[in-house]
């Protein structure tokens, strides 16, 4: 059978699906593209079995007929030529042919029954339990991009190694902690008024920032699976079937000493501190007293060291306390947009609560660190 | 003692001096800047013994002093730095402190005695046999970025790892080649009326072409070193102290049949083929007869392959022959600013000249490409 298909179409569909085709991965079959064609409609998936992406685009096709197709070969041919017709010709020979005007390539084939099952959303057991909503593309990418970064990578706790989503009465919480630093979100218009929780795991996350614009996303939920639906391009990924810590517990409600910073003064200045603390804990020192905030970070090895002094308002006592560099650095990046933040302390042992001086109507972001020990 | 010095002067000479500094090496103070401070003058160096690289900058500096300093922490603190002045002052407790209106930095230094002996130029026996030319740094940057990539990798043929400067009566020749292909450019309007060759090793010619601009360069060449003074930093090197081999034997000068292409043509199309050349010689065929051109190539494993064809002028016999694809493209890609090109051939087993179609009036630019054997 044959069908055709704009050169620059299908590049860019395939570049849509191709972040779910793994890199590596003991099973080959996964670095392929499924191809279905149905009707006219060309429907393309990729799967690493965790997450699945599929996405279509209407086609002239003579028949129907679905096939595997090595991903990356296919991709890379299809974005080096110029915008131009190409002629798939699937021959019984496992050999899929494209012909555009001066070239031919040729590639394998394999039939689709050797492809793993697309996860299929919702399983048919769990229509019942299926709930939905909608949200501004533009709010999701928002608010994973506020908390998402503080995810852990440790296999040790794999509830940590997703984002939670909190369905609460007043609003969508996303929370990601990795028990050094932790985000927290509610976002008070998304309200699909639901009271359930979901964890979604790290890579569906990664991938959904890749390929979300600000359009509208349908977000479906079933116990086991979540699928996001975008305006050409659907993300299906199971969930983290695992009890998220509690959280709440850890976020000190005390805290009641207030250090208003400039959020890029104070950012500028780690960073700099960041090249002089270069020990296993990264360990930068935060010395705060009236109005003036000291920071500073020593580097015994090299015999370096780096002092910084940053104007601040400060209502409490006194109070030396250590951090890790690179997480004060992390959590400052992800509220880059706030002019001025205000760090809640307590003491040199307790977590410190960092806000948006000026929180916005809709929403409430509060971030946590756990500090390191200063040995003096 | 102290100086003061602008973060952003300052920032501008590291990052120039920089790239001689070695990223690894068993010699740890090579990781280091020497700074000369004489007379309000601050000379930074920085060498990895082959290469060395020299810098000045006006200072305002109340004593004299040199001194050994960590190249990349001081690089990374100065560039961190907003637009300020710093005040470093030089204990005598082997500490360099950098203050600024709102930091302090300590870093530590060695005496400059335990610095390597800066390759000095000319050396004091050489001053008689001392050659001196003057290039603008456009015409050099061009001729290097012709003909360097060829250049060996291989440090069996140590005189191949260089660039060859042949100077001859009617200019001033390059030429690099790998035993797989060469690149051999004449450049007519540099004449310094000399009658020698160098050979110029490749890391001196990668930095070279990091710092050049367009400006004048003044070079100075000695029997063992070369030397380049740009408008604002000189770098010094090492020849390569072999000899060239007998480049001009490998020209075939009787290649009878012309093929003439266009080159962004043919490059798009071989950057197609490979994608399906991944055996290890990388093959592409090249099956020429009349106006077309057809290049294929093969991948056994995938059970994949490509074929296109070019549109061409050609005046020989029909004619296939086969080419290692990414030295193909290495060589199209450096003559992308020619329109067209000429391949002039003669059989599958002897080495492929390539010119652009028109020459320039100033320059004689000729690579060299050995086909590879087709097993049919």
């Amino acid at each position: 059978m044959e069908f055709k298909v704009n050169s620059k179409e299908l590049e860019k569909l395939l570049n849509k699906i191709i972040p779910a085709v793994p890199t590596r991965t003991p099973m080959q079959i996964l670095e392929n593209f499924l191809f279905e064609i149905k009707d006219g409609l060309l429907t393309i998936y990729a799967t690493d079995l965790e997450i699945s992406l599929k996405s279509s685009l209407n086609i002239v096709a003579d028949e129907n007929k679905s096939f595997v197709i090595p991903a990356k070969l296919l991709y890379d041919v299809v974005r080096s030529l110029p915008d131009t017709s190409i002629i798939f010709e699937i021959n019984s020979n496992g050999k899929v042919k494209l012909a555009t005007e001066n070239g031919k390539y040729t590639l394998s084939y394999l039939e689709p029954d050797e492809y793993p099952e697309i996860p299929s959303f919702p399983k048919e057991d769990e229509k019942e339990d299926l709930n939905e909503f909608s949200v501004s593309g533009e709010q999701l990418r928002y608010a994973l991009e506020k908390t998402a970064f503080a995810m852990s990578k440790e296999e040790m706790r794999p509830a940590m190694m997703g984002t939670l989503f909190e369905f609460e009465e007043e609003g969508l919480r996303f929370v990601a902690t990795d028990g050094h630093r932790l985000s927290n979100l509610l976002m008070k218009n998304i309200n699909p008024e639901l009271k359930t929780q979901y964890i979604v795991p790290e890579r569906a996350i990664s991938v959904l920032m890749k390929i979300i614009d600000e359009k509208e996303v349908k977000v479906y939920l079933s116990k086991s699976h979540i699928s996001f639906v975008l305006s050409d391009i659907e993300l299906i990924t199971r969930l983290i079937a695992q009890k998220y810590p509690d959280y709440s517990s850890v976020i000190p409600l005390e805290n009641e000493f207030r250090l208003k910073v400039l959020t890029k003064e104070l950012n500028d200045a780690i960073k700099r501190m960041m090249l002089f603390s270069t020990s296993n804990t990264r360990k930068v020192k935060f010395s705060v007293t009236g109005s003036n905030l000291e920071i500073s970070a020593e580097d015994l090895d090299l015999g370096a060291s780096g002092t910084e002094n940053i104007m601040c308002e400060y209502d409490g006592e006194p109070l030396e306390i250590g951090f890790n560099s690179g997480y004060v650095n992390d959590i400052l990046s992800h509220l880059g947009s706030e002019k001025e933040i205000v760090l809640k302390l307590h003491s040199p042992t307790k977590a410190v609560v960092i806000v948006p001086n000026e929180e916005k109507e809709d929403q409430s972001l509060m971030m946590l660190l756990m500090p390191v020990r200063l040995n003096n």
